[in-house]
């Protein structure tokens, strides 16, 4: 602990930083404009103080112990893939990356666990465990360029959720450095373990607010044997393709993937690919089936669809399948031609799908604007992408989002959470939504959040400002 | 709150008990008695000042109130059916039964999800689920006279956990009523939902020390098809059958439940249901196999099993199966006749079981004492049964166990600690194994739960003395 009774000064907080990281701390002007932002769009008012770019557990305590002798806030950070704010970093904070700590400590397929670094990419780790005939489930459409402590620090889902589960499923233990730079290790190598609260599940999704998470104890799967299946199903309408994605569910067939674009996405995507331009309105499932019924299952799911008015496509081999599955991946460049957008990610019960999607076709008619829509039907999982014309150059700010597109967002928001859904399935709060944290926590749930935050974080630098208002 | 400068005597909390809550409040001396245990058998040392029977969460509501009003512990309580003292309930407490509040609230096949109250039994649940064709997947043994709240507070587990998952991957939403009466709702109905931090799974295994759970959002699987298809085999030692066990699970292969007895085991169960007694040392496993693919994994399993020493037995039909399945399910009745029994329940690593046992049979020399041991082998967690001749009746403080037994005891659970294991898999810490919580959790640990306590509970009425010791 310092003696000093002034606070120390930014240039202090360097020279202790570099006395005790040495070339771990970066002050070139690239890394700190980087750590500025993430995916969101969104960027922090100005450059950080440094980026400490960690390569061992204990680079990240000797970062911590200084931060809290100097009051410094940390922000953890991983490749910086986040969808909401939660990593970008500002002036007077310090960037933690942990992106070079990538090692695999270890595989055991006889426990079904592996134990990793955070910084390491979840492609990476999955190619050296598919080398063993193992994966780790979680799949985030970022997979090849997010981190596995990201993953686990935002509790990333995916396209695979509803049949192999969210991270929160993934993860037997984590070792977090707390606020003052101790090593806590949470969780158990074991499948079973009740002993005194779940502490690794509290961290998963914490978005780096009450510790930093430096090892996982990763819960694996054998990989799923035999070639997946793939079809597409066009519908007249969004609600149609949401009731038949419903109805899939409902018929008790689980498939791998059940994507859903809607007419303004599926229009802009084959604009992109050069595609001939779909009917109006017309919107599309993508479905894909795995395992040793993958065949079967295909077909009993194509059933349903037919029934449901799709118009049905079934892939006849991996090739074709791989052109159909190409569309729905190419949505995020379509939209990036659009305009700026603002990427939403509400999550509602399945059997109300098809009600959120004529909450959206209210939303753009009230408020006028486009919500072209990619959905995770399968588990209910909707990423509403908000198209606007930003003013110029983002500047300092990060993109200025109009006050009507905030408007219609917030109208977004409180449709799914009318409809027993979630303001965030998968991409966590971070700056982008904790302005309405409290109206799905309520005060009382809320209140013990930001009690829990005070136990790990007494003196309120970790990450302060995210995910809290 | 009271405004009394002195605490409220019993008589006035009873007083204030029946004034708010009528026949809700039960005084009998039978009740009181029960209240006084659960099946571990320990018990509190003496009577509590009340059993509340609430039928609503407003009774629970009501009880909690007047219990911080006037700083009187409350004890929640299932069907009574723990194994680790966790719902035992003493002088100047309040025990607080959930068991009345029973209701199927909503099921949902749409959505794989049910809402129910906490009080209803696991298996009364899972008979309504199944003639919809739905299942909730966590089968502690006590599945028939265990509560879903109580699974829920001591995050049960079962046979089924390696393929099915823990309470923690079946729980989507928890409704809890804080130390003060407030109602809060924690969790979600989507698949999806990373909102603030996981509140829900927090919950999950608290033992009632921070909220009493008042009604579940229960997340359903979709009843297996098909037959099941069962197996036995013997081996010469128990070390055997524990390394054939795991090299099943390194195989790849993945049974619904694969169960270990060990000589002793074998022994006592053979002379309960008078079936001739087995050679000296022969340990056995029980495997079955669900599904589409039940059969060809079972006769895989064979494979692996007769390749590991094993003398494979596989069942010709449903019949013969569920005669191999009675002498499992023989465990407990037949160590009932041995003495009395101190049931513990680590859990290791699936690849350190066969490391277990040779610590088990290390302590039984050690020691001089008897542990005849069943163990859930496809997930690595263990039931050792310390047997002892208790002196006499169990008396005020329940069963007296001696302390060799309790040295021996000691000794088990940090040899699990050792292989990377945890002191209970699916009981719970309880009054039973809070010596050893801080031994397995670090300081450091220990004082964030203690800190987490402290913000759900901070007058410290919820389930006082239990888990944290």
């Amino acid at each position: 602990m310092t003696t000093d009774a002034a606070a120390p000064g930014p240039a202090d907080v360097i020279a202790r930083l570099r006395a005790a990281l040495g070339d771990r701390v970066d002050l070139g002007a690239d890394g700190l404009e980087a750590a500025r932002a993430d995916k969101s769009g969104h960027r922090s008012t100005g450059r950080p103080l440094a980026v400490v770019r960690a390569r061992s557990v204990e680079d990240v305590q000797r970062t911590l112990r200084i931060a809290t002798e100097t009051g410094t806030p940390v922000v953890p950070r991983g490749a910086g893939t986040g969808l909401a704010g939660a990593a970008n970093t500002g002036p007077g904070e310090i960037a933690l990356s942990l992106r070079e700590m990538t090692r695999i400590l270890e595989v055991r397929a006889d426990d079904l666990l592996a134990v990793v670094e955070p910084g390491i990419l979840n492609a990476d780790l999955n190619a050296a465990l598919g080398a063993q005939g193992l994966w780790w489930a979680p799949d985030p459409a970022s997979r090849d360029i997010s981190t596995v402590g990201g993953n686990i620090a935002t509790g990333a889902g995916g396209l695979l959720c509803a049949k192999y589960g969210v991270v929160r499923d993934a993860v037997l233990a984590v070792d977090v450095v707390l606020a003052d730079g101790r090593l806590v290790r949470m969780g158990h190598r074991s499948v079973k373990g009740v002993t005194g609260y779940d502490l690794t599940a509290l961290m998963i999704g914490s978005e780096g607010t009450l510790g930093v998470v430096v090892g996982a104890t990763l819960k694996l799967r054998r990989l799923v044997p035999g070639a997946p299946r793939t079809l597409t199903a066009t519908f007249p309408t969004v609600r149609a393709a949401a009731a038949a994605a419903a109805a899939v569910t409902a018929s008790g067939l689980q498939p791998a993937t059940l994507e859903l674009l809607d007419a303004a996405a599926l229009a802009a995507i084959h604009d992109l690919l050069g595609l001939p331009a779909p009917a109006p309105g017309l919107a599309q499932l993508t479905v894909q089936t795995d395992g040793p019924a993958a065949a079967s299952e295909s077909e009993a799911i194509a059933r349903v669809l037919a029934a449901a008015d799709g118009t049905v496509s079934l892939a006849a081999d991996a090739a074709e399948g791989e052109r159909l599955l190409q569309v729905r991946r190419s949505m995020h460049p379509a939209m990036e031609r659009l305009g700026t957008t603002l990427i939403e990610d509400v999550s509602v019960p399945r059997s109300a799908l098809a009600e959120m999607f004529d909450e959206i076709a209210r939303i753009e008619r009230e408020h006028g604007v486009v919500i072209p829509t990619v959905a995770h039907a399968g588990d209910g999982n909707l990423h509403p992408n908000f198209v606007f014309d930003a003013p110029g150059d983002p500047g300092d700010a990060g993109v200025d989002v109009p006050a009507h597109i905030w408007d219609a967002a917030d109208d977004l928001f409180r449709a799914a959470l009318r409809l027993g859904g979630t303001l965030t399935g998968e991409h966590g709060i971070g700056v982008l939504k904790r302005r309405w944290l409290r109206d799905e926590l309520g005060d009382d749930q809320f209140a013990l959040q930001r009690g829990i935050k005070q136990v790990f974080d007494p003196d309120g630098i970790l990450n302060p400002g995210k995910v809290f208002a």
